[in-house]
């Protein structure tokens, strides 16, 4: 234990600076992980009775969304994040997420700490779980403390130093004695400084001066707090065993200190490593739409590094106690003090070097003026205000306005974060193993399975989408299938080409090169095309391969038919991107107002892509002798261009209703011509649709996008990112 | 019938010519399969007494190598192929791959058609198959026919129009009526100028005139030739009913006639089409690898077109009887006819564009020179001269020389080609249904497998190489499996430099793009580095890649570990190219000399690379205080890159067998981290090599060569396409 002490005091801050003080800036050096909890309250702010929502999945082994104590009073869960900007954007997406289930419901997450207006005591239910023990639980702690106080809500914060981190910092000490000293130390040092926190961060006021009941004697915490021994890790377990034997616990569960030691999960026999500290004093910040902002943990953060780094006897010197603070804020003398101690995070955060700016500035404001701080704004406005409710709807509000996104991984693509979106309602536990590559690890029991972009995964072998990438091999499995594809020809370069080309001659055409994607060197001719324009169109079409392909123009509407396990799940069509006229603009003014729609932006990262004004676009208009200035009448509809790819601004409508069953089953034909387990089917069918129409399918696709089916410009959405879920036996269908 | 007979006149070439000859140049037109029978004979010329080789497959069922009436006739089967050149390519690769299997037994396969030095008759086995009928026929054969007869061998070519051509040609006629009378109109004037053919290939002499012994009136025919009716399918039926009537054959398998009429498999009940004419006449020519010339099979083509667009009455002038001229060879006046015959056959052939130039000048050299032809000239020498084994083993050596490639298919990637060598001689049907994609589709009774560039099979998921194809998701795999991988950091573009360089600076180190392969922007440091080189490195590396990997340097040897289905098949090791000196010579000309190597060439269509000299190569000399004009040392090695790829000039040489367990364990480790079922594990191991050796694996390839392990530099060749195939379940263990 004394050797522990020797080593606890080796981590301060100035022995680290004289071995180099670039040592405390290696990344990561810690992992945050958070837990809130909120009360889910009716459109009229009185605590739901209805049920935890099923859509969020098994509330016994969803490791992102659970309930806490009562069935209304939901959890969200982060993992371990690597900083606290990152674990503050999880939770925004939890939290995102939550809130886009909870709208159709008429459902609001409460703001506050302090909970909405209750329904009659026997109408507030215990969270019902699976599992016998959990229910137990909750029964026997409703029989032991108030309703009201099972009702308050915060936010647990999971924070660990990493090992590598510690180790650098060592300086050569055996690594688990230098972890032991380091979180004891920390916890030692935090139990010195926890009024500081609860003073800035108190957000449950009661009364006139109280500013955290959560944290007041009235709060909801065991009465050992008091009887925890923090030297070493025996003494912490012989304390927590008097509890436990004296009965002021009923388990270690129970344990309702402000702040916990963690320890591993206990091998069998072996002695246990404390792991992490959990802070458990945090009240929910009703002015953020999480509950706490970035700079708070940040805040947290710089605290945590700044009781490792710090001699406990200069942290003595602050000691105060922080009850009193919760029930009657800060005195002057403690105001004082505590603008001391920010000035010394100050400086930890100046060698750590901070990622979330403003922290610490936050934190004075508050400090300096106490009408700031959050309780007293909360006071000011009472529990119960409106606000609270207008607090609500405006999260819930911003959570809609890009239904598309997820905090925190925006940069994937937009179907890979529909993915995400389906596994944490479903429970299954995922990683993103590579953000470059949108490659998710998923688990859910003993299931683990990859994910490549959405749609690529182990139900499909290696060989599907590289037969599906040829396309010539493409059409002959398909032909050998009984499928129609266009009639047509490959041209090779000794090819005859008078010769090759005269069955098309005069005939409406498609030419293209084998390989290219994208429309990129492909003529058609709708209309009859002559010898000329054949051999032109084929010039054309070699700039980009050896070998070419001539077929016949299948007229009609393009249908993308999402195959997922031999079952046809989703149909849209996309259109051409077009606008429709008003009498009085410009095309160019009815492109650029398009173009202020939520979902379009340049790229890839909503549902719909910008309208740019080409050549291709001004030839297009030619052929309908208009250009970017003509004024379109009233009601009409122009198309401005003939290619529909979402990438060139066209747009996608679900057709899965109004789809005839029989080009489903077509769809799954040719995708089993491929043996393909996930596949996007391209139909062209000419209109009128109806079951007898013809068709040439035109290719099947082995990575075929989710989101014009999740986020159709018209028509239904699809779940189509479940479907995939429920196909790799992650979700029960 | 009339309708027959009448179609067939429209067939003529006049009538075709008017509506336009393009048609007849439209390909393809028809399609060509060879079979080839040959004696396999021991390395003195007598016929061979040992069994079909196992390692050619079940002679039941391989399509493409089986044996005919004896156990030692081997008989060589192409399928229908688009072109004479096409037929023969086949052909000749069916023949190599027999050779290069028959080469270690010591074995050859007898030019001749007449037979090779026989043992006493008894010793002369029957083919043996599985399947009691074959045997029993064969039984049969021997008790109505002499040995010396049933072993005659020969070529038979079966020969059909393509449905397209006569489709095109028939201007609205009923496709069914066409083709038949078409066939029908071909076989009776093919039956015309039997004797034309026969006098032009005849090889096989017997006494001082006859020049077809299998085409004499003694050769290996039924007697019921002249008994059958070409003017309809149907009096065709009849006749072959009346020779099985009255006993002159036993099956119409036993129709051993020069031309016969083959039909499509019945279907139950329904009428039977004719869908080709098989060519029986052919005799072996002795001076040909293949028994016959890519010519003469154009002859065969020429003169089949010719019969179908000849009206009969033209043909019927030069009709003569065949068995007559296999007997004693042209008369003066058959000569003259032949001569008038070739010249109508050059105006065909203009009309059809034929594919090999000098198919009819070099039947017209034999025509005019009797003494050219294959008959005079095998007379002249004796039919059991040790002329045909110096011709054998001429055959064979041309087959070994380069042994790794296939004709006909030798555009296609190496190791496809050894997937196809081994399909046909495991009796696995294939079919390339992609030249420029490498791609495979093999059949084995129900099975159906597609395999692109060798190891790219439905037995690997989709992800399994997406996975391996992101450096840092295989890092994380492979050490969440507890394999060693070399330590190291990755760099992202806001890193700061100096802070996580520094753990690298004077120690051996790899600087390199996270996503390039093949070496590129790579920096190797054997010797420690300097902060400023690898500075410099990552400047480089950045080059490429936004992300860089900064790596120890794991010393010692690398080595490709190839898993299949969980074992360690084949393990190799790449040597950079290197010359050893001889005292005399400059790098530069002992470079020359190793490229004289034939198995090296540029590109990678042969198992080595020609070694390039370019300025890596000039400065990894100047290392070593060298260049491209120094004189090296008797026996002295030098390195001439640091990289060991085989396409930089490295040679693979097999370690399979001093490779210590341990590490083909952990290669199957490697490749199980990944699901992988193909995979080739690449592993550094410092010397000397031994079971308690460091290692790190450096990658997981999803697309390993199968090459370096089937032809090694040195060392044992590994048949690992084989094992695929096994893998596949298409071949047994």
């Amino acid at each position: 234990m004394k050797d522990h002490i020797g080593i606890a005091e080796k981590l301060n801050r100035e022995s680290i600076l004289r071995s180099g003080g670039a040592l405390l800036r290696s990344r990561p050096n810690c992992r945050i992980g958070i837990e809130r909890e909120s009360l889910r309250c009716t459109a009229c702010g009185m605590l739901s009775e209805a049920a935890h929502p099923a859509s969020l999945g098994g509330k016994d082994d969803n490791p992102y969304i659970t309930t806490d104590w009562a069935e209304s009073q939901i959890e969200l869960i982060t993992p371990p994040c690597e900083s606290p900007a990152a674990a503050h954007r999880f939770l925004e997406m939890l939290t995102d997420i939550v809130l886009r289930e909870l709208a159709p419901r008429q459902e609001l997450l409460w703001p506050l700490s302090t909970p909405c207006r209750l329904p009659d005591a026997g109408r507030i239910a215990c969270a019902r779980f699976e599992e016998a023990a959990e229910n137990t639980r909750r029964r026997k702690l409703r029989e032991k403390y108030p309703v009201e106080m099972l009702l308050l809500s915060g936010i647990h914060c999971n924070f660990s130093f990493t090992d590598e981190f510690l180790r650098r910092i060592a300086d050569g000490a055996d690594r688990k004695a230098v972890r032991e000293a380091g979180y004891l130390k920390t916890a030692r040092n935090l139990q010195r400084l926890l009024w500081f926190a609860v003073g800035l961060l108190g957000a449950s006021p009661a009364g006139t001066t109280g500013i955290s009941v959560r944290n007041s004697s009235a709060g909801y915490k065991s009465a050992c707090s008091a009887q925890l021994d923090y030297t070493s890790v025996a003494a912490y377990c012989e304390s927590v065993n008097r509890c436990l034997e004296t009965g002021l616990i009923a388990a270690p569960s129970e344990l309702y200190t402000p702040v916990r030691l963690r320890f591993s999960e206990k091998p069998t026999g072996g002695p246990v490593e404390i792991n992490r500290l959990e802070l458990r004093f945090i009240d929910l910040n009703p002015f953020e739409k999480c509950g706490i902002s970035a700079a708070d943990l940040e805040l947290l953060r710089l605290l945590l590094f700044h009781c490792l780094l710090t001699g406990e006897s200069e942290l003595e010197r602050f000691s105060e106690d922080f009850e009193t603070v919760a029930e009657n804020g800060f005195t002057p003398g403690q105001r004082e003090k505590a603008a001391e101690l920010l000035k010394q995070l100050g400086e930890t955060a100046r060698l750590l070097h901070v990622e979330i700016p403003g922290a610490l500035e936050g934190a004075a404001g508050r400090l300096h003026c106490p009408e700031h701080s959050y309780a007293e704004r909360i006071r000011k406005a009472g529990t119960l205000s409106p606000e609270w409710l207008r607090r609500a709807e405006t999260y819930r509000d911003d959570a809609l306005a890009e239904a598309w996104r997820l905090p925190g991984f925006d940069e994937l693509e937009l179907s890979t974060q529909c993915m995400i979106r389906e596994a944490v309602k479903g429970g299954i536990h995922f990683e993103v193993i590579s953000r470059e590559d949108n490659i998710l690890r998923l688990r859910k029991g003993t299931r683990r399975e990859y994910v490549v972009q959405a749609t690529r995964t182990s139900l499909d072998t290696y060989v599907t989408p590289l037969l599906m990438n040829n396309k010539l091999v493409s059409k002959m499995l398909l032909r050998e299938h009984g499928i129609h594809t266009p009639d047509g020809i490959e041209l090779r370069p000794d090819d005859d080409l008078a010769d090759r080309l005269r069955p098309f001659i005069g005939k409406r055409a498609v030419v293209k090169p084998v390989s290219t994607n994208y429309g990129i060197g492909i003529s058609v001719f709708e209309h009859p095309a002559t010898k000329e324009q054949l051999r032109e169109a084929v010039r054309l079409a070699a700039g980009f391969d050896r070998h070419i392909l001539v077929e016949e123009f299948c007229p009609g509407r393009e249908f993308r038919f999402l195959v997922i396990a031999g079952k046809t799940f989703a149909v849209t069509f996309r259109r051409a991107c077009h606008v429709v006229g008003d009498g009085v603009s410009t095309i160019h003014e009815l492109i650029e107002r398009a173009n202020r729609h939520p979902w379009r932006a340049p790229g890839h990262h909503r549902p719909l892509v910008t309208i740019v004004e080409d050549e291709a676009m001004r030839q297009h208009l030619a052929l309908q002798a208009l250009d970017f200035g003509s004024v379109i009448p009233a009601g009409e509809d122009i198309p401005l261009r003939r290619i529909s790819n979402i990438s060139a601004g066209g747009e996608a409508c679900d057709a899965t209703e109004l789809m005839p069953e029989r080009f489903k089953r077509i769809a799954e034909r040719a995708a089993a011509a491929f043996d393909a387990v996930i596949c996007g089917v391209d139909i062209i069918i000419p209109e009128p649709l109806g079951p007898g129409s013809s068709y040439a399918v035109i290719e099947a696709n082995f990575n075929p996008a989710l989101l014009i089916h999740e986020f159709p410009f018209e028509g239904k959405s699809r779940p189509a990112a479940r479907q995939v879920l429920i196909a790799l036996g992650l979700l029960d269908d």
